[in-house]
Formats: structure tokens, C-alpha cells, sequence
């Protein structure tokens, strides 16, 4: 061919290969994975018609989530996911990645500034935790200082949203603000950790003269009317998505519901299919908050296929501790104690399995196969680095050292198991007078299959083997001495170099020692 | 030179071009301008240090703002700028371009639902105007149904922010939240009119048992702090816009704060010195509000200079109605009956100049010659047709016929004179029980110099010239019956036209007839 007409071919080709490559490199950019975050808040992890167990339980069998059920079909359950024992510490330990032992967020924040909220006690004096919470800016007293993930996420060009419950830290700090940990829209986010009330016609607890510090911001619209918290959150959040997916800009989404913490309201879409089952009032408005949720979830992946991101958008479903099964009366349980999480023993605020492993599933089309199972233990500081991973960010800086563990390994290859790891709780705290079990002053440890119990009132030892005990019914220690001493040793050396904050005797006013 | 290299040279120049051309059409898409309207609450044309009349007035050497004279050095003053005698009608008009006279929403909105907030009067039942306010969906009882333009804005890209006072509908309809109206972010925008406290120490209201539905929302990071709201509320503005800043999008501010409004609580970083010069200290108290308000206009164009986007943002300062003059006891004006805008007759509330007509500047390096003045009369409903006209939006689609004309030619020539114009203000409502003059139950019109006030009782008449009489003091409609029937027959069609709200007697249950 004459070299004029070939020269202006590849003046042709350069330019096509220049555009490929525009346009590849805009592709790479809009195909960044949208994340969305799906947090429950104290949803136990039998609280769901998805089976997380080895078999179909009782309360498998009273609770409808067939959103759940849904979700997992298409991506993969996690059997094993573990939370902080309450919400504040796994919330943080989340958005920073830090144990709550080594952040020194052990117990939940208060709506008022400087408030120690441990509960008064015989033995102990309250701890020196960091009762002030998380704080995206340094030197704030009482306060961890942190670079939370969403802050990472936005400098990378990801729009960051909150929804719904925030609960980092104390009100009159910059942590109680959602703004301030990188998040571009805030919606009923604040200091408080649970609603004033779920309901419209009682303006989520905004009534004159009545309204506390956790009456629910943002949600003007609905009062007065018949929307349900849950579904007013929902579609807050769906209309937040707009922007961010018309611009094709990738989004984060924490979509943390006040559901279904206390107060326990009945959700009327769903309410009276379960009273009609005859089981107890409170249950079962308990569970029409459980299912309200559930279509929240629904309304969430529907929107997703309707604007076409489905299949770049990861889904992680979570909850930040364990099902409630205080006995007081009004409360979850009435007169049974501690079976609202059976086969698990006890629930929030206990280091048993009950207060701290949660429903977690993960869908993610483009690396997570349909219907998988993994049974590898994870716990909730593992969100940081995973969701980071996840968005494709590397080189990030924070100020804290992180703890967590990114679990995409494991959404690659549900089969990869890693039984050396050490997992640590650690409640050095009072919660209240109530009896529960696991509850105030304990820590625990779990390495493989094995479960240490520390009471840190007395130094007992418990030891479970959760494989052939997942109830924590029958305490080895005795028989499994090396085993116990073995747990405990990791436990004091790893809580002395994270420095954790430790029970403080009346007697001497000094920490009790390190286990 | 050899055809090899001048084909070499020509593919090469041919990439070049297509670069040049590309980073034309991102450049062309990121210089669309960033707009900022800064609105002041209840803020009198005379409550500055900024002269907008032909002389320094009393009130000129009270108040110290300084950002503003800088503004207007940089921009255009607007002598002859009017709003709406109360806080809704403006706040809706400038949102969507409709005269309150034309959507109906001619007063206050509550915070309640379905409440009619006009006062009890002997002659008249409240009117039947549009009392749950603007409403971006259809249907909705007693609302203007209207497309606002942050919506248009957010659908060509814009990042819509609105901060502050948003007061555009009831609480329990659409309108009450910001998100509806096409905002990303909303920050404190509710259904309130008001602070319930400006000051940190009282968290804003946010206080159990005290707090009405006037506690301002979003605000806890600044509980018990010494954050003033006006500062509190630019820190999170400007939080908010380093995004889009980042991202290289262009925003629009809404930065609506609550000052200058009621409760007059002192802004201690500026108060001393206004009760140093002895004035009354209600007073002194109010000129700490306007300088706390002014300081967050300087700390807004300080950040758009750090951030190198000073030449490209568009700064549209403007006040929602006339400077309070109640003579209430513990409010403006002591004893002192409607001096509080002189030389201006009467304040907010009223359609004498004192209620109607507002400070008004506009900055725009690209289009506006700094230091320029222009005395064409311009009104709230031209901010419409105007800020789109500046974001270069065209073609968009309204549900609502617009009223408002866009100022922009007067922006490019200060000199475009109009005197044609016929602008009209009507408050068909009963504000309160005050006897202050002009208030309740007005309407007026202005042409050219003229201005007509008639009064919606009893179909009396009074004529001004505003040009030889800008303080209303001397009635020459006896003199000049030809023009006082011209201009009422003109706010008669034009009233009858928009089938505006009218008072309905009491007598028959009819409403008044037109003028």
C-alpha cells in the first residue's frame, strides 16, 4: 500500500488506540465497586428464617427474611462472623478497624459529653475507657483519635453516605458528627444510640415536651404519617443513591438501621401474622422490626437492578452485636431467660457466642460465588481493611495501627481457613445490675475451635469447644489445662500491648492485672 | 521535508488536536459556575455598614460588616432589591420562581401539619392559601405543587448543599426536607423558622424537656461547646463543599443561615462592643448577630480563594423579608415604634419598603465589574430564572409557570433600566395582633417609581413616589388619581389572574373582592 495512505491509517490507529485507552482508563475509574454496608443493630444471629447454623432452629422457624434468604442465594454466608458484645465498640471497631480492647472504646457513648456510662458497682470503680468515643481529629480527651475508612473512600472520589444509626462517639465531640468521618451525606445519624420511637405519628420522638436526646433527626417529612422508621430510612437512603449513581461516581452506603434495637415497637405491615401465631407481644413486635428490615434489604437490591448497578455493587449484611435477651419485664423474654438466641448462650453485652456472633452475609457478583458458605471465623474491626480492599485502595494512611484482617480472601475462596488466628473480646465494664450471663468484666479469647471465658472480677477460666459445643454448655477447663493457660497467656499478652483499659478496684484503686 | 515525517508530524498534531479538543469539553463542563446564595434571615436594608441608600445613614455607623462593603466592592449592589414581607413566601419564590400571590403561599408555614397559621381577627376568617407549603410532588393537600431549582441543578450535575434555615413547608409533607427539593446535602434545614437558641451552651435547644420543635438538628459535635450557630453552621458548609471542590464539580450553596432571625441572643465574640457605645441591649445584642452573620461571608470568600475557586463562584448575598420592628418588650425596638429601618416606613411583615425591600449583592469575577451599583428594581422570584440562566441550564421543564425574570443582563450592564415593570407583594393573612403599620391583610404594587399600598380591609388606597419619598411619608394618591387607579387595576388583573388567596369575611364567608 502507498505510503501516504498507510501513514494515514496509522494516524488513524493512533488515535483509536488513544481513545481506547481514554476510555479505558475512565472504565477503571466508574468501575470501582459501589459498597454498601447493610448494619443491623442488635439483630441476633438466629433472628432470621436464614439458617446460620448447622440445621433449621425453633427461631429459624418464627422470623421471616426471605431478603436474607435471598441475598445469601446470591453471595455468601458467613457462620462464624463475630461483633463486639454492644454497638459502640463493634461500630467504631468497624469504621477504623481497631479492637475495641486496643482502641480503648469498650463500652457504648453517652448523648452527653465526659459521661462515664458504666454502672455503678460493689467491686470495681468505673474504667478509664475512652468514653468520649471515636475522633477524627487529634487531641480530644477521652476520645480515640483515628482516620475512619469512609474518610479514605471519599478522598479516593467515592460518595459517601450515612444513614441511620451513628452512635461513634459523644455529643460535644467531632465524632458524634458523621461529617466529620468523611461521610458527604448524613441522614439520622448523631450521638444517640437508639430511637426516641420508630413511629411516624409519634414523630419518631420529636414531640414538644417530650423529645430526649434520641429523638430521630432528618425525618420531617414523615411525621404524622404512617411510615414506619425502618421504611422512611429506606427511602432517604435510595433517594441519597440518585446522585452518585446518575454522575457514576462509585458510592459507599452505611446503611445502619435503628432496627431492631429497643424500643420494641410493632411494625404494622407486618405486625399481626405473628400475634396470630400466639407467641408473646414483645416477641412478636420484635419480629415485625426484624421483618420490616428484611424489606428494607428487599427495597435496596431491587433499586440496585432497576438502576442497573447490581452487579458491581457489594452488599455486606451485618450486625453490630448480638440479640437482646434482657428479662426485664417489657423487654425482650419476659420470664425466659437468655433463650432468644438459643442454641447461642445469652446475648448482648455477654462475651458468650450469644452477645457476639451475628448474621453476615456478603454478595458480591463479580467475586462471590452464588450460595456460598464459608465457616472461617471473622470478626467486625476485618470491615476496615476488607472494604478498602474492596474499592481497590492501597496506600492509604491512618494515624491508628489496624487490627482487622481483610476477609476478601476469603469471598474469593470461601474453603480458606486460617485456625491460628486469634480472635479478642474484652468488656472491662459494667453495663447494669442486670444478671445476665457473660455480662460486666469479662473477656474472652477464641483460637480454632477453642473458647476462653475470663471473668475479670475473679480470674475464673471457662473453656469451650465450639465445634462440638456451640452452646457453651459444658466448661473443659479442667480437663484442658495447657489448652487454658495456653489461651489465657495470649489473651494478657495481646490485651498489655494493646494497653487495654482494665477494671479498677475499690479497695486500691489500681487495674487488676493482666490476665 | 520527507512525506515520512511530515505524516509522522501530522499523526502527531492530529493527537494534539483531539487532546486540545477533549480538555476543552472537560474544561467547558467544569467552568460552569459554582453558585452561592447567602441568605440572611429577617435582615433590614439598613442593618449594614454598607450604604444601598443615596447617604450613610444612623444605622450605617451602628453596624459593622465588613465582608459585605468588600462584596460590594468586588460585585454589584442591588439598591432597589425587594422580598416578600415574611420568611415562606420569599423562601418559596426564590426556590421556584412563582409569586406568593401565585402559589398561594402568602404566609409563614408551621411546624405542624395541616395548620392554617394566620391570627384570629374579628372581620375575617383565615384565608385559604397554601398553608403546608411548597411541595416537589403533586397531590399533596393545601401545597404548591413546583419543581424547584436545586432539582434542575442536581440533574445537570450541580452538587446542591443546602445549610441552615429551609422553612419551605409543614412538617409532615414533602417539602419539609431539604432532599425532596433536589439538595444532596442538607444540613439543619427542617421545618422551623427558628432557632430555638443560638447558643452551643443550650445545644442549640437540644435540651430533654425543653427542647420544641425549633431545636436545630445536625449540630451535635457542637453541644456545650462555645460554637455560636452562625459559626457552627459555616464550618459545616464549608466542610461540605470540599468535595465537589475536590471532585471538580460544580456546587450550589444554599447557605441560608438563621440569623439574624428571632430569639436576638448575643454573639459574645462581638457584643461588647455594642453595648460599650451604650446603645439599648437588645440591640447591641442584634448587631452581634449581623456581625457573626458578616464574619461567615468573609470566612466563605476567604475559603473559595484558598481553594482557588474565587473567580469562578457566583456570590448572590440576600436577605428573606424586612428587618423586624415589633415593639414587643424584650424583641427589636424597645419602646421605640418602627425605627428600626429608617429611612425605610415600618419592618417585616408589612408592604411598606421596611418589610419588602433587602440588601442584595452580587459577586461574579467572569461577568460583574466590581464596585458597580445598579437601582433597578428586582424581587426574590428573579433568583430562579437567574441562577440558571448563570449555570447555563436551558430547556429545563417546570410544573409551575414562572414569574420571576432573570437578572443577568443587569449583572452584564448595571445600566439596564426597566421601568415598566410591574412588581407585586400581597399578604392576605393576619400576621398577629400588633398594630405595626402596613401589616396584616396588604397588598401593594410597584411601577417605575410608583408604589401603590392597598389596603385589603377596606379597599383604602395610598400612593408613593418612591424616587422624591423612599420613607413613604406623604400620601399624594388624592393628587394622582389617574396612576392610583392604573396601579390598582394592574394588582387587580394580575391578582384575578394567579387567582391569589384573598381574606374571606367573616360576614358573608366570601372572600373580598379584587382590587
Amino acid at each position: 500500500m502507498p505510503e501516504k495512505i498507510y501513514n494515514k491509517m496509522r494516524s488513524k490507529l493512533t488515535l483509536l488506540f488513544f481513545l481506547i485507552f481514554a476510555v479505558s482508563i475512565i472504565k477503571a475509574q466508574t468501575q470501582r465497586p459501589n459498597i454498601i454496608v447493610f448494619l443491623v443493630d442488635d439483630m441476633g444471629w438466629q433472628d432470621t428464617s436464614l439458617p446460620f447454623w448447622d440445621r433449621i432452629t425453633t427461631l429459624n422457624k418464627i422470623y421471616h427474611t426471605p431478603n436474607m434468604e435471598l441475598l445469601a442465594r446470591q453471595g455468601m454466608k458467613f457462620t462464624n462472623a463475630y461483633a463486639a458484645p454492644v454497638c459502640t465498640p463493634s461500630r467504631v471497631a468497624m469504621l477504623t478497624g481497631v479492637n475495641p480492647a486496643h482502641s480503648g472504646i469498650t463500652n457504648w457513648t453517652s448523648t452527653d459529653k465526659d459521661k462515664n456510662t458504666d454502672a455503678t458497682d460493689d467491686q470495681f470503680l468505673p474504667s478509664k475507657w475512652n468514653f468520649n468515643g471515636l475522633s477524627p481529629v487529634a487531641g480530644r480527651a477521652n476520645t480515640m483519635y483515628a482516620t475512619p475508612f469512609p474518610k479514605l473512600l471519599k478522598d479516593v472520589g467515592y460518595f459517601t453516605i450515612h444513614v441511620g444509626k451513628a452512635h461513634w462517639a459523644a455529643a460535644g465531640t467531632p465524632g458524634a458528627n458523621p461529617y466529620n468521618m468523611g461521610f458527604t451525606v448524613n441522614i439520622a445519624g448523631h450521638a444517640a444510640g437508639n430511637p426516641q420511637s420508630y413511629l411516624p405519628k409519634e414523630n419518631y420522638g420529636n414531640i414538644v415536651g417530650k423529645a430526649t436526646a434520641r429523638a430521630v433527626p432528618d425525618m420531617e417529612e414523615y411525621f404524622g404519617g404512617e411510615t414506619f422508621l425502618t421504611e422512611a430510612l429506606t427511602l432517604e437512603a435510595l433517594k441519597a443513591l440518585d446522585a452518585p449513581i446518575k454522575n457514576k461516581q462509585p458510592f459507599y452506603l452505611n446503611m445502619a438501621h435503628y432496627a431492631v434495637h429497643v424500643p420494641i415497637q410493632g411494625d404494622k405491615r407486618f405486625l399481626q401474622k405473628y400475634l396470630d401465631q400466639g407467641i408473646d407481644s414483645v416477641e412478636a413486635k420484635y419480629a415485625s422490626l426484624i421483618e420490616g428490615m428484611d424489606k428494607s434489604l428487599g427495597d435496596i437490591m431491587d433499586y440496585l437492578k432497576i438502576k442497573g448497578v447490581e452487579k458491581n455493587t457489594v452488599i455486606i449484611f451485618m450486625s453490630d452485636n448480638g440479640g437482646l435477651s434482657l428479662t426485664n419485664p417489657g423487654e425482650r423474654g419476659g420470664n425466659q431467660n437468655n433463650v432468644q438466641n438459643l442454641p447461642l448462650k445469652a446475648g448482648k453485652g455477654s462475651v458468650y457466642e450469644g452477645g457476639i456472633r451475628v448474621p453476615m452475609i456478603v454478595k458480591y457478583p463479580a467475586m462471590v460465588k452464588p450460595a456460598s458458605v464459608t465457616s472461617q471465623y471473622v470478626i467486625i474491626e476485618d470491615f476496615f481493611p476488607s472494604i478498602l480492599a474492596l474499592a481497590g485502595v492501597k496506600n492509604f494512611k491512618t494515624v491508628q495501627q489496624v487490627d482487622g484482617k481483610s476477609f476478601v480472601p476469603i469471598l474469593k475462596n470461601p474453603l480458606t481457613i486460617n485456625e491460628e488466628r486469634i480472635l479478642i473480646w474484652h468488656y472491662p465494664n459494667k453495663w447494669g445490675n442486670m444478671q445476665e450471663i457473660g455480662t460486666n468484666y469479662f473477656s474472652a479469647v477464641r483460637k480454632g475451635d477453642w473458647k476462653l471465658i475470663y471473668n475479670l472480677r475473679n480470674g475464673k477460666r471457662e473453656l469451650y469447644n465450639l465445634r462440638t459445643d456451640i452452646g457453651e454448655t459444658k466448661d473443659i477447663a479442667s480437663e484442658n489445662l495447657q489448652k487454658v493457660n495456653q489461651l489465657t497467656n495470649a489473651l494478657g499478652v495481646q490485651l498489655k500491648q494493646w494497653n487495654a483499659p482494665m477494671p479498677i478496684r475499690k479497695s486500691d484503686r489500681k487495674p487488676v492485672g493482666w490476665p
